[in-house]
């Protein structure tokens, strides 16, 4: 199964960064993952015209089999065992691509959230859609070692 | 108010102390704000000797007028805003020091956990304790943001 990660814009801080790659690498050991940006549209007066750009940008690169899991406060918040399991579920039913949606800075777009299968919430508290990119990487690779009932070293 | 984080072990990944020392640095125009680092106690094959080890560790450096926040997975979650009104309150009831305390990587011991005055829980995803010191730093920020009506901006 392939899992991406796509996020609005270039990841601005070094940091972060740097921490997505260490759990990208070790993503690498547990399925086909890569995090993929989508290119900034045009800045917006109006915050839905540029929600529905940036949506416009994320649809036209989906084909219809991917399942769509979108990054969304006011989405289900799962435990970590939780959100392993229902990975686990898509690998079972042989999804060939998972795509998370990280939104830019103004949430996701109506027709977005009408496209998305699931809707997760890492928190209740709002973190920048930035530093998410981070969290959602750390999270994912738990949730790989979970499944495969590995230890998770606290590093 | 003083707020302080006080965290078992030095933060062992240098991207994540890169991005608690911007947070921190920002948090200086709001707040008295320090990150201690309680000395890790000697290993111990028994995960509940080890928490009370550490819950004496961080107990002696605490002042009975302290106000303990114990950062634990089966605590309260708060949205951004209500962090923001909790910490708001803290400060009209001109309590002097606020301590958050993110316990080892094997949680809390009880004693700790009952010498505490409040546990928040940041998220109901289970995340290494020392990447919860990031996220703990910049929803600090974020809070004072709030309470300051301030932008944030999603850097």
């Amino acid at each position: 199964m392939q899992v991406q990660l796509w996020c609005i814009g270039k990841t601005s801080e070094k940091y972060l960064q740097q921490g997505i790659d260490i759990y990208t690498k070790r993503l690498s050991h547990y399925c086909k993952f890569k995090m993929e940006i989508i290119k900034d549209v045009k800045p917006q007066k109006d915050p839905e015209a540029l929600k529905l750009l940036e949506a416009e940008q994320i649809m036209k690169n989906l084909v219809p089999t991917d399942y769509l899991m979108l990054l969304d406060e006011k989405g289900k918040e799962y435990s970590s065992e939780d959100f392993a399991a229902a990975l686990g579920q898509m690998q079972l039913r042989s999804i060939k691509r998972v795509v998370f949606v990280v939104a830019g800075a103004y949430g996701a777009h109506e027709s977005l959230i009408k496209r998305a299968d699931q809707k997760l919430s890492l928190s209740q508290m709002t973190f920048s859609h930035q530093m998410i990119r981070l969290f959602f990487t750390e999270q994912l690779y738990r949730a790989y070692t979970i499944l495969r009932n590995e230890k998770y070293h606290n590093s």
